[in-house]
């Protein structure tokens, strides 16, 4: 069986990721700030550095996959935290196990995304430019000034949405100009993003004022199925992008969301080639 | 184990996609031209319509999950064909299973598009939308009436290749169109398309002039993997989408393409929502 790291392994997504591949027989190393084999704070570059370390001693140097899904929700405070744990921290977390993915043979990684990215009309663009080329210290003080300025009744519903939505387009774009890289490619690990949507995490519970708990119906977003994902679900799809059979998928962004982004803009995806 | 209608049963990805339903026990009615349970033309109203039929009379009136899986490619000769074959003939096929695949509680239905969709800058904004209203006849003329005012070496590469892609834009279209709406969400039924890109199937090799047989990096798209898709790497991502646990993805188009559309066109996908 194999070995795979997964990130945000205490809670949520990343928790039903990890229990789902230990039933299928597989070894997990854990990453999280608490109840993981590996503790770190992935918003940082210290924790950034000391996870890989840590992974790739107690994996050997091998990995069957990766998972990064640690992140954190339009609800954080500090736009400038986000940014930092949920682009900074999966983009650096992954490029520092490629070689460990890579020696497997055939690697597999995967990091969550969110529909928040193509269905939250805050996304700043010059943000998730700074992000795409790699400028922390940038993007952490964008974040902070475009908070500042938003709209009070922005703030209210979610102090870090813009950031948020905007974290999460970044990664998926980071995703699909990093898999199709020799670096990646060529030495056979696949590279996927998963965008989810209203699936009851804590991250979910905790960043949207009850709506979590109430009738689908009544939930900001359109929720064509008429319920909730769990954590499980988006479980699911991680697994199978884990899986070696999943052999041709690359740089692809598959949603998980209930058909949110299809109710909101169906015909937004796939767009034609024009010149 | 379950009940599964599959077309295209008899070549490529459908044949995959049957053979893998099979070994894991299921049931599976095949749809093809020839050597299948139903024999019939999905090209034609009398065709679909005998289909539905005979799939629905040997399921008994209740489905699992559905594959329209059958298509052709855009070495085609005549451009109408290929619209009322890949584009209305899944559309028919599968409207006409909505029930059935109620009737089992959990249905999935799944339809090819393909990465063509966006990376051939042939589509044809009208025929789409010709294509998207329902109206065949007016689809076929539109598609013939552009195929002859074609520049002849496009006719050369191969004759059908706009309306190969429009087909495949408008059926992921329909798709995410199709999957929202009540008589699919709310009565369990998730519909979700796969967009391949160079798989090795009797289409690629027949309308790529046997740049399927030579080096992947002399295909005229990019490959980035280095190698071709088997029939089986769409099939094992056909197969996910038709199990029950693929309980919270619908309306998505998931791009098993080996980051072709990925290397083209990286920050085409997801694109941020603004007014």
């Amino acid at each position: 069986m194999g070995t795979y790291a997964v990130t945000g392994s205490a809670s949520g997504i990343g928790a039903a990721t990890a229990a789902r591949l230990e039933r299928a027989g597989h070894s997990v190393i854990g990453v999280d700030l608490h109840d993981a084999h590996v503790l770190a704070d992935l918003g940082t570059p210290d924790g950034r550095a000391r996870a890989v370390e840590e992974v790739l001693s107690l994996s050997g140097g091998r990995l069957d996959g990766a998972a990064a899904i640690a992140g954190v929700g339009p609800g954080m405070k500090d736009a400038a935290a986000v940014m930092s744990i949920n682009y900074f921290g999966p983009v650096a977390l992954l490029a520092g196990l490629r070689g460990a993915l890579a020696a497997s043979g055939a690697g597999r990684a995967v990091v969550m995304s969110s529909n928040s990215a193509s269905t939250v009309p805050l996304v700043d663009a010059e943000l998730a430019a700074l992000a795409l080329a790699g400028d922390e210290d940038g993007a952490r003080e964008r974040a902070r000034t475009e908070q500042a300025a938003a709209p009070q009744e922005i703030l209210d519903f979610a102090p870090s949405i813009a950031a948020y939505a905007t974290s999460k387009l970044a990664v998926a774009h980071w995703v699909r100009r990093t898999a199709v890289t020799p670096e990646w490619a060529r030495q056979g690990v696949l590279l996927n993003a998963i965008a989810p949507g209203a699936v009851l995490t804590p991250l979910l519970r905790d960043s949207t004022g009850g709506a979590a708990e109430g009738d689908p119906d009544d939930f900001p977003t359109p929720m064509p199925l008429g319920f909730f994902g769990e954590p499980e679900d988006v479980a699911f799809w991680v697994h199978q992008f884990l899986k070696p059979e999943a052999r041709f998928a690359t740089g692809s962004v598959l949603y998980v969301d209930g058909g949110t982004d299809a109710a909101m803009r169906p015909d937004a995806h796939p767009t034609a080639l024009t010149f």
